[in-house]
């Protein structure tokens, strides 16, 4: 269970190409390395980055212990030297990436990872790990909270995550991304995201009746009294019940009450009656929690037909991505250095979208100055300026005929430096920052982009230059 | 990143719920609590239980340190006295399961709590969150074995896998489950699972040709080479370098090829080619692995279409279980005792699906002494005995018409004792052991039982005892 020393979580051949890269003294050649990702979740028009943080201080603290070097001299495949090496390893990668609570968009580099081939090869495991599958629960995380509509999404999904950590950080990814809490205790204690929750239907069980259930949980904690009113029948017994303890215990202590729960049947239906039932008893001020299998369509739905919920807990659905469980990012060599030049590297396939963008890259947000909305992503080389003085010609890397020229725009460099030379430069926020961060620039993009079903697809572009490289770079390969 | 104390991984209302049973005097009121699960993902025949380990080395480790309580306080709604309790916290409940690897089946309880409420409340996220996430990947990555019938399946998901102990805890259910190894290398040196890989494509990319990489590779690992075939043209290139490799470097070497592998492509047509071509070259003993977005289903299909295909890399379709990625495991009150009396309680609902079994309650599966194979499992209350030395009368708790009478059948109790009055009372089998008794007990399953689609329906009866309560609670119920 305590597993302190993660340098080992990684697939296996990429000890067995580091410790060939070593051999064949290739071990300082630099290359560069991409992560990207092909495929919105859910067929969404944008994801969220996550996962930053995690990632970061797995790098940080990447060292092989003396019983991960004794676990893989124990394997007879691995040279004296390269052991050697592994024990004295020091990161010499830089890295740069998007920040954690950015929308991220197909094909552009989320992470870019220069440095001596075996470096940047070995860490490929925990970056598309912690990004795959942090993005993956935001991305989600968003829309069941966009689905919402202002009203509060709580994260309930603990019990049916996939592991520890799928439940740990999986109520990280989905707070950045607009949930209020959680109910994983442990997330409050480690990150200081709110921790939520009141009673189980075998509290109400344990009691002789529900009435008494209700009256101790009121007396215990009078001024934060939700209770959960569907252990029997919501509108014959549990609102009644409900409605009797506030009277008889709330009211007399000075307290009001705060809400009820409701965890099955048909919540469309049952909170409206709810709602009526609590008004007509002087208690409007009484919120409706609504938590029985939710997801972004069926909260649309019910929100619909006139739901009366304040709040949604979203379980399973939300901390597995149960509709797309998989974040399908992947670290692919981008360019390699050659005597201090960058030699861009392209991979082919027969499927043209799994070709990959070649060299030193970065990518620039372009936004309207007039409604500050943002318009295209422009994938450049690395260092290239974009000038937002001056009008801006952007095109559709496919179909280059599609052309629209911009002006009164602003740029902005969404890539960052998170390590120089294998230190660390950059500060993570904290988890409240990143959630602000994330919900201010999603506020940034088009309604058309945040449809659930088919979304406005957002533009992804190349600069020209980078447009030139990758052709001459295709043409090459169809010319063998 | 290290986490090294889990206690508080638990949803807050098990926390509040504590301090009230704590404040209203019930704390050693004696409660039971069945986990047990209503569907077989993928709507298959049967499950595999998994993830008893770590449940029970969490529930040995369970204590609440300085900073977990200086927490709580600082939350303001638990009395110092509860906090004191938790700091002195003994666990000492007794608690029950069915060993991991047996093939487990809707309804049954799966693990037993019996103990003060206050305790066997708190742990029911740690019990759901370990045996469904195991049970899940357990039980679909034992479809994907049964699929490939008799080749070897890799796990090869980690950096798909839903966090970090997702990719570790998930590769040891794959383990238990019948893969032959896992791509994360951190999962040999925690259980000896053996760690498996090669080369990606940007090994072949690294090198200015494709026979250049593999060459250098095969000089590196003349033992143990695999090369992958499919970074530029499978046919066209991919193979003939390979075979040019084998020749020109292995046999001078002294050595044989290991195999190659396919990751894209029409993995049915590509490995009849490759098998031909390897064949004509004389390495009729080069094994050929397929590793493209594969499943049950898609390697099912292949082996029908004659593809050749030595062994299976599945990745994020077995590591997220992504037809179906949640395991639905609940934990529900089955009884209290008054007076030392055992009382039995029912969860009534309206969807008869989700009634609970009521009462304490253990597990017997029933053989055919003839065939070896399982007949049925029959629910019944602790401590009763089912006599295979004489007939033994089956039925079905809905349809009581439907019976069969038993002879010459083996009654076998599967549930089996793990904590005594809050201390250890079982060793943890090694993940070798469980693999072993998997394969095992799914033998003695019928082959019914095992279609991926429309499986036979396998039989979970109660006892004469048991059905008796249940359905005296009903009628109350429904009197009321």
């Amino acid at each position: 269970m305590n597993i302190e020393n993660l340098t080992l979580l990684t697939d296996f051949y990429e000890l067995t190409m580091a410790n060939g890269y070593f051999e064949h003294g290739l071990k300082d050649e630099i290359a560069y390395f991409d992560m990207f990702f092909r495929k919105v979740p859910d067929d969404g028009g944008f994801a969220i980055m996550a996962g930053l943080k995690q990632l970061i201080d797995y790098i940080e603290q990447l060292e092989f212990s003396e019983e991960d070097i004794a676990f893989l001299r124990s394997k007879n495949i691995f040279s004296e030297a390269f052991l050697t090496y592994l024990k004295e390893f020091q990161f010499e990668c830089d890295v740069w990436g998007i920040p954690e609570g950015t929308p991220i968009f197909p094909h552009e580099p989320i992470i870019t990872v220069r440095g001596p081939v075996i470096q940047a090869q070995f860490i490929e495991t925990m970056v598309l790990l912690s990004i795959n599958h942090q993005s993956l629960i935001a991305t989600k995380a968003n829309r069941i909270v966009r689905a919402a509509e202002g009203r509060a999404v709580m994260e309930f999904g603990s019990r049916r995550a996939q592991g520890y950590d799928g439940a740990i950080y999986g109520a990280r990814a989905a707070y950045i991304a607009g949930c209020c809490g959680t109910a994983c205790t442990i997330s409050e204690r480690m990150d200081g995201i709110p921790a939520l929750g009141t009673m189980a239907h075998s509290w109400v069980q344990l009691f002789d009746s529900e009435y008494e259930a209700f009256a101790a949980y009121a007396k215990t904690y009078p001024d934060a009294c939700v209770l959960l009113v569907d252990t029997y029948n919501v509108l014959k017994s549990g609102i009644p019940n409900a409605i009797k303890v506030f009277h008889d215990v709330l009211l007399p202590m000075g307290f009001r009450p705060k809400g009820i729960r409701i965890d099955s049947g048909d919540i469309a239906y049952l909170s409206k009656r709810a709602r009526k039932m609590l008004d007509d008893a002087g208690f409007s001020d009484c919120t409706i929690t609504a938590s029985n299998s939710l997801d972004e369509y069926i909260i649309r739905d019910t929100l619909q037909q006139g739901a009366k919920i304040d709040s949604f807990g979203v379980g399973e659905r939300l901390i597995t991505s149960k509709s797309e469980p998989v974040f399908g990012g992947v670290y692919k060599l981008a360019a390699v250095e050659k005597n201090g030049k960058i030699i861009p590297k392209i991979k082919i396939s027969e499927n043209t979208e799994k070709i990959t963008n070649p060299g030193f890259k970065q990518v620039y947000r372009l936004f309207s100055k007039e409604s500050g909305e943002a318009i295209a992503d422009v994938i450049t080389l690395f260092g290239e300026v974009i000038d937002d003085t001056k009008p801006y010609e952007i095109f559709d890397p496919e179909h280059t005929w599609k052309r629209k020229t911009l002006t009164n725009f602003k740029a902005e460099k969404i890539t960052t430096q998170l390590f120089s030379g294998g230190k660390r430069v950059y500060d993570s926020p904290n988890v409240h920052e990143i959630k602000k961060h994330c919900a201010f620039e999603i506020d940034r993009l088009w309604d058309e982009v945040k449809r659930f079903e088919f979304p406005h697809k957002y533009y992804v572009d190349l600069s020209p230059e980078l447009w030139e490289i990758k052709n001459n770079l295709l043409k090459k390969y169809s010319d063998e």
